[in-house]
């Protein structure tokens, strides 16, 4: 069996417990070019991969990337379309579910203010800024899925209402008070104080929260997007912060990617930037890990990963 | 029965409706002169009240405030020494447990580097920051109170162990996986990754995290100050700081206070200060009222307040 690793993280100790684990015959490449000519040769592929090498794996039946957004890969023809693609659901929800928390409390308690008078070296109780409290308020997340219900366990003891929406529900959900599928939003969303949007790229999310919906919400609502995005033109969600549709943003994602040096969001003073970082966590490596020995042992027994396998007709 | 009213942001609507619930004889005077002179006359006063008011209030038989800290009014003479005080807890645990989870979360995701680069423009995911994350970490909770168990409360979903430590601890804490008695953190200092210090100001918390307990933390320790700044002499948490005994420190209240602007926290990379507006919340003033109608109706038929009394031998 042979294993190409090109994620770029690992260090030799990592690939050492990659073949122990595995047994398997490693190839690693030093440069694109040398990825690029093991490619073909590949069982199996653990890492992110380029166009260019997802074209030439004509042998790989597996491949497993440590991040969770699917879009570049799907949007790619694969060297094998039988190939099943895992990827690193699961490992994002704590990073996240904490990202998303401290940029509301931000908000609510002026952290980035004091942090501007902080460097001024000024002590001044009475910000400019409408201290908020989570306390009876209600967040409706947009995305009910691995990130969202984690970001929902991270509010619990916030004493507000949390209504979830997701494309399919299940029922089943924890944390939240309740899911809604998607198709419900618009009856709910004069209700919402704070937004979590936590989408992936999919045909049915690009664009979604779109004028009309933004219109819908509260004018003191906080939209906080951690998914894509793709999810919000960005010259609407200008134009919301403009004409004061909504209170304010909290972009970790944004459209295009990084966001222009002159887009006026920089300068706004409801809005804060993070730049597309609220994944990082300093678990990733054990966590990808765990998934992909995890799966590598489905493989090995059933002939096929099971766990975080996506689906190519969903996009996730 | 006469009620001096000496709370400032109080509206002519707010105190229509004291009037209206007590049926007292309202007091307010227009200046501290007034104020003054009104004081002898009052049964019962609603507000906070200066050392000199204090001295001159000898007819009053209950002071209610809106605020927590208790040190002034105790360290100060009463008028009539059989005064019943009783403060605000229970108002600032929700707003304080938020700002102490937005101070943690915004190490752990190093929100307050962001924002210095988005004032910047820079979109830069590669902070110069450990990321951290709550998940699998030990908080302890230095004043396991009102404020103490709300914090808790707002921890519980990130899946930390929670230590509480209190002057007598009650045995039926909520939240907390755990609560010791103040005694007993020696002992456990050195398992904590996060230390909230939500202490009032006695005779018994000033100087207690003193250098030799600060070097029983484990160096990546965060320091969260939103009790009084007397329970760190500054000068010994600037050295715990410089010679890292300690990882990071994020004080809501400082000593002296406000925070001098020529010390040296101000520009230190892992230092975060708020200027003791942890507790602002939209809901104070409700809050405050809700409290003051109850310990009315008891004033009224039992002949003293019951919630919230402040006991001078404690000083909290």
């Amino acid at each position: 069996m042979r294993l190409l690793v090109t994620w770029k993280d690992l260090t030799e100790l990592d690939l050492k417990l990659i073949q122990r684990e595995t047994k398997a015959t490693l190839l690693r490449g030093n440069s694109q070019g040398e990825t690029l000519e093991l490619a073909p040769y590949a069982d199996v592929i653990f890492g992110f991969v380029s166009p260019e090498i997802l074209k030439v794996a004509v042998n790989c039946q597996w491949l497993q990337t440590p991040y969770a957004g699917a879009e570049k890969i799907l949007g790619t023809p694969w060297g094998n379309p039988k190939m099943i693609y895992t990827n690193g659901r699961g490992i994002f929800g704590a990073p996240i579910g904490e990202h998303v928390v401290g940029l509301i409390l931000s908000f609510n308690r002026g952290l980035y203010l004091a942090r501007d008078n902080q460097r001024r070296r000024l002590w001044e109780p009475r910000l400019d800024h409408s201290f908020r409290e989570l306390t009876g308020s209600t967040v409706g997340i947009l995305g009910y899925g691995d990130l969202g219900s984690q970001v929902a366990k991270r509010l619990r003891g916030f004493e507000c209402k949390i209504i979830g929406f997701r494309q399919y529900p299940q029922g089943n959900e924890s944390y939240a008070d309740v899911v809604y599928s998607l198709d419900q939003f618009d009856e709910f969303a004069p209700h919402l104080d704070y937004l979590v949007c936590a989408l992936p790229h999919t045909e049915k999310t690009v664009g979604f929260l779109h004028k009309k919906r933004m219109q819908l919400l509260p004018e003191h609502v906080i939209i906080i997007n951690v998914g894509r995005g793709s999810l919000i033109r960005t010259e609407d969600l200008i134009l919301a912060l403009q004409e004061g549709w909504i209170g304010g943003a909290a972009l970790d994602v944004t459209d295009p990617e990084p966001l222009p040096t002159d887009s006026p969001l920089w300068e706004m003073d409801n809005v804060l930037i993070t730049p597309h970082n609220s994944g990082f966590t300093p678990f990733h490596k054990e966590r990808a890990l765990e998934i992909f020995f995890k799966n590598w042992k489905c493989f090995q027994e059933d002939g096929a990963p099971k766990f975080n396998v996506v689906n190519r007709k969903l996009g996730y």
